[in-house]
């Protein structure tokens, strides 16, 4: 067989495994958003089927004998090309998924299948004890999986990492997260001691139709379309994608508040990114953007520095309260924007401000640390966790709902995501500081409602590159360095002196 | 291997291709009704892949040697035990399926990607030569699909219509069609030169939220609930089912008249058969209800014996006029009743009353026939249908967007399922007058808004069963005989007769 029949042959069994991953995905979306609440045992079989095929056939001998045989070939390769770097993402994919014997990852895929539903239930109840039997096994299950990496020499926290975040480093974390500590602790002790936000006209009766009139009209000045695009309902939001031209959001609406709109528009930027990859790599490895770093990057670009920021209010505030003349026709911009700006420590990472945010995710990071290593064991995770929200927030948990219950990750069975959604926000303000550096009219141009230079800017620099470098190379290409703390710690800084007078 | 592990093994691999397959309905579903439009081409590689691998894995030789050490075990069984069915459908279904060449199944399909977007582009220019080149490769691809079974002693419609009824002979659809035109023809004509029906009233502004309303109120008394249901709006109304307790419904509203009403309740006849399945029968092929026949027969059971019948609006006109009563305040109820029984030819098959519906049958399996014999070539099609049109019904074919170019079933290769439309329809009054021996309060049930003991029988004596029988067998059991025109006729005389005052 010619190298140019194998690439062909691989790009056609990669197509195909990539078609049964999406139709998984779709399954999934319609689950969450569409299908009648009986439907879910017939959708169980339904996404394991896909689930079972999608991984039998990549792991198989043939894939294997083809990458083998693309050997020499992708040895004379540009290794920047995207030929190479199908070539190369599919062998590490390839390797990575057959250390994983079937029965460990059936095990690990029922273990979620029961541990979710487990998990809602007793976190209705704020019952530990409940739960405690499914992350005990989950963790066991964990267990058996980073050992099927030992080879790798990899510590096991690294391995658990990879799976979010390919080839990232436990110390790199732990610097960051360090850093960020150093700063943001007495930051938020600051603002305790500081004169609180007036948010009371935030809070009142806003309707749900007028909530999703005005967040598409948010999103489609951002750069949603209905050609390609749909935004549905869910109780918890998510973004996905069936292909680089269906892309689905979906977000969450309150009567009382306007959140939604940061729902709305954090589900963008995850869109956006993989609305813009390269049409060239669709169906391909390249198009699966495993790096939950880069793609939160997006979301909380998106989320924060575009939505929360002074330049975006002023275009959308007084349409926003032409919207809603009762509640806000009264309120000055600058009050409307320190209000969408608050800082006030809270038990619920999802709520969390964007100054707090970032303790939510280093308590559960230092947790997953203590579990892995063998010093703390799962039924002293809710004493463990409770200690740390009162020294890093300063809050007394009253119950596990509000405490160790409260996120589905862990009931799934993920450990070592929960850092990729801080390491995100970090390498967000990274990202835009040197965007803003490319483009010096940003300020302007949102002020005016315009989104495309900034779009187009990320595009270019980011989305279009799909999977064809590691998401450290990416970052690298796109801000010239690793991970710093240092540019999100100033914006953090930079906000709260303009909000609340005060600094570290 | 012993009997039970086979049959476990059987189970299994039967299992998985079944949600293969449905995880195909349900992308076809999405794309239909949720899917952004430049979603296509993605969606397209998805369902064709899905559709590949259940064909795959349904022809495997694997199956066919579970089948083989099944045999014995088979010989012992009760024949009509959900076993032996199983057994015997899935050896049929395998025996069938693997004479036709991996090559052909591949070209029919190409054939139907490409056909039914060019159909839609010569419909809507009334071009028939634009769309025959796709007519002419249709049929000669159905020519070769009909030598794959050339040892079957079948005639060439024989083995077209299998695919839609199996077992079905076209001397016996001709027996009861010719039966059909003594009556129908010469009652089309007298119903012409009767007083027509006043159907002003029924025209006018019907908001559609209104109509959406009045249609779930319906369909929830008939036995719709959003536990296992959904409705939704569409261009084409459909039905169709991820499992038992996943059924999808969709039907059209124009806001000019309250035609979705029997939209709605046809395709709800169509979801309440799935519905009522044996859930012990999910994921084999015992739910795949693969007679068009049967599953027509109750679409136009609910469609018209009950949505167009007197008892149903005794109850149901109050609230349509409450709903609407500008429009419908002060038309009387026995007017409302023969409005929606209106007899007028017309040139759209989908549009006709139950009257005239039968003539547009006839006339393509006659025309589906002579082709297959060799006697009409395709581009001679269009003149065959206008004189046909014209003897049948009266009428001067406009165009040939109001003839030949209609219909979809040819732009995808479709050829003998039309018959079934008229089959189920003459199947549907020999049911309902079975169910009205059995239940003698039938109409006062209805009058009173009471469908469950109707839909209970229905589903006792029919929708429970699934494929458990062949359909003729099925229809033997139900109504205790063959397909038989007479109550058909005696239905739409005496609809005929009360409305307008003719019979013949």
């Amino acid at each position: 067989m010619s190298h140019g029949a194998r690439l062909k042959e691989l790009r056609e069994r990669l197509g195909e495994i990539h078609d049964l991953r999406r139709a998984g995905w779709l399954l999934s979306w319609d689950q969450m958003t569409m299908m009648p609440p009986k439907g879910t045992e017939g959708r169980a079989h339904q996404m394991a089927t896909l689930d079972k095929f999608a991984h039998e056939l990549f792991v198989s001998e043939e894939i294997g004998q083809l990458l083998d045989g693309l050997s020499d070939h992708e040895a004379g390769l540009d290794p920047e090309s995207a030929e190479a770097a199908l070539i190369r993402v599919t062998r590490r994919d390839w390797e990575k998924a057959r250390k994983v014997p079937p029965e460990l990852r059936g095990e690990m895929t029922r273990a979620e299948v029961l541990g979710v539903p487990a998990w809602a239930e007793a976190r209705k109840d704020s019952d530990f004890e409940a739960f405690l039997p499914h992350l005990e096994h989950h963790i066991e299950l964990k267990r058996r999986y980073i050992e099927c990496y030992a080879d790798s020499g990899r510590s096991a926290y690294d391995i658990l990492l990879d799976d979010y975040q390919e080839g990232a480093r436990t110390e790199d974390v732990t610097r960051v997260f360090d850093r960020l500590k150093e700063v943001v602790i007495p930051l938020i002790r600051e603002v305790a001691s500081a004169e609180p936000v007036d948010t009371s006209f935030a809070h009142g009766h806003f309707p749900v139709e007028k909530q999703e009139l005005f967040g598409r009209e948010i999103i489609e000045r951002l750069g949603y379309s209905s050609e390609s695009w749909r935004l549905d309902p869910t109780v918890h939001p998510f973004a996905t994608s069936m292909s680089i031209n269906d892309i689905r959001l979906t977000t969450r609406y309150s009567e009382a508040d306007l959140e939604s709109i940061f729902h709305t528009s954090h589900e963008f930027g995850h869109g956006i990114y993989e609305h813009g990859i390269d049409p060239a790599l669709e169906r391909t490895p390249l198009v699966e953007l495993n790096s939950m770093v880069l793609h939160e990057s997006q979301s909380r670009l998106w989320e924060n520095l575009v939505c929360r920021s002074r330049p975006f209010w002023r275009y959308f505030f007084p349409k926003v309260q032409e919207l809603f003349p009762d509640q806000l026709g009264d309120v000055p911009e600058e009050a409307w924007w320190r209000s969408v700006n608050k800082v006030e420590p809270s038990f619920i990472r999802v709520e969390a401000d964007e100054v707090t945010y970032g303790m939510h995710i280093i308590l559960r990071f230092e947790l997953e640390q203590e579990i892995f290593a063998g010093r703390l064991a799962a039924r002293d995770i809710p004493e463990a966790w409770n200690v740390k929200m009162k020294e890093y927030l300063g809050l007394d948990v009253p119950d596990h709902a509000h405490g160790v219950l409260q996120d589905v990750h862990w009931a799934g069975g993920s450990f070592g995501y929960f850092p990729t959604y801080l390491l995100g926000t970090v390498a967000s303000v990274q990202i835009w500081e040197r965007m803003r550096a490319d483009l010096p009219d940003l300020d302007s141009q949102m002020e005016s409602g315009e989104f495309t230079p900034m779009r187009e800017w990320l595009g270019e620099q980011m989305y279009r590159w799909g999977r064809r470098f590691t998401p450290d190379e990416m970052l690298e290409r796109i801000v010239g360095g690793p991970f710093d703390a240092e540019p999100y710690l100033a914006y953090l800084q930079s906000k709260v002196e303009a909000i609340y007078g005060v600094r570290v």
